[in-house]
């Protein structure tokens, strides 16, 4: 096969060392382009900019890579490089290395897996990479992994409209203790508003909250990083409840009753 | 039964009319508490605000109906509700009426779904609905839909981890031709980005797209909806693909292997 074409993006800003580190090693596989946030997006689950102008401006990582700088959010990076700047199409979406696991019910407000989910829906196999740590990242291992799971995707290919969430335990190489195929967690944050007043004697509030540990199988993403085991989800972005519709199906007669 | 306690919220933001004309039908069923967005949202995806503060302000709709206007997203709506603002917990939240339908891909983009998703996190059944167009909105049976469909979601309740995603047409009711229960199309977008030079010669892009026709079984949201018929999707924000997870376990020989 020829050299594979990556398409690399983050949420944390095309600045932030986690796509650095993932650059360098899929470069040793692969033409990369780098099309990324022009400041850290996190948090913003799929938003795409509709709005607003979205700027492009050239990026160059210390002559190391060259890259686009966006004005916008993870997925419209992935639509304006495929739409509008690339001369090619990419064979691989990869999206990261994010500062922080996309584990669980973190999947639904991930910038870094809505890139990903972007990506697919163009019709690009994606990946989407975070690490388990805010602070003190070990990079290595994460951006090495990454390569091999590329390799992998390239020869194998994906399930149709599904992308991998993989989450790497902020540990050195040696302590990693495998791989495994896990669900998304359905454990809820437990939120709380912290209630402050500014210096002009306003209220404003603070977001914060903590996962709640209620569902610790064995076959869940946030328990298998726990266990310092790499974790790779199958995300798929249709989101029907398949099971329901006959239930609800049930509903109708009252629903078209003129009651 | 009491009363019901309802949450009305949108991404049009508190002034929009699509949310007056929700409040004023629903009021008839139970007490309503608002909370929505200062200004409109749209297409924020499931994004939440964790890196400023929030503002909460007082709100009132000429006396007809007070509430609270949030300088945050959807989602932060109805978490800052729950978590902060209301003085007891929701039995329902209603997120709409939104200008524009949220069908198939939208789904992903959506606003208007991610605060009914948020909702359905918060453990309360949550509906989103939407209207098929931007202009000239007819919203008194999408309103009196909501209704009728909100009775029946507080006598029934939902399945788990479950919200409904009604799309409902821009039609007189006496035109609407029933209901369906619908899954969540497919069909993606078809996007350009139309390049521009600003009056300091600067270049910027706007995205825009049209939906490509390419998934029109009879029981997908956009197909349902085009022929009149009022769609309830049912939607999880379990995102695994399961289908896919024995196929991928297959992988892991190979991503085991220190090659």
């Amino acid at each position: 096969m020829n050299r594979p074409y990556i398409l690399v993006t983050n949420d944390d800003g095309i600045s932030a060392p986690g796509i650095n580190a993932l650059i360098i090693q899929l470069k040793k596989i692969g033409d990369i382009a780098v099309v990324a946030p022009d400041t850290e997006r996190s948090a913003v689950g799929h938003a795409i900019t509709l709005s607003d102008p979205i700027r492009v401006s050239n990026f160059s990582k210390n002559g190391l890579w060259e890259g686009y700088a966006v004005s916008g959010m993870p997925a419209d990076c992935v639509k304006i490089a495929v739409g509008a700047l690339l001369k090619r199409r990419p064979n691989l979406v990869v999206s990261g290395i994010n500062l922080g696991s996309n584990a669980g019910i973190n999947v639904i407000y991930s910038g870094t897996v809505s890139a990903a989910t972007e990506g697919t829906i163009l019709g690009i196999p994606s990946i989407a990479i975070s690490l388990t740590t805010y602070t003190d990242p070990i990079f290595d291992f994460a951006a090495k992994f990454a390569v091999k799971l590329a390799k992998i995707v390239l020869k194998r290919k994906l399930p149709e409209k599904t992308l991998l969430n993989v989450n790497v335990p902020n540990v050195a190489e040696k302590e990693i203790k495998g791989v495994q195929i896990t669900r998304q967690g359905m454990a809820n944050f437990a939120e709380y508003f912290d209630k402050r007043i500014d210096p002009r004697k306003r209220v404003y509030y603070w977001m914060d909250g903590e996962k709640e540990e209620i569902e610790m199988a064995d076959d869940v993403d946030d328990e298998v990083i726990k266990n310092n085991m790499v974790s790779i989800t199958p995300i798929k972005y249709d989101m029907t409840n398949y099971e329901s519709i006959e239930r609800l199906k049930t509903w109708l007669p009252e629903l078209d009753s003129n009651e």
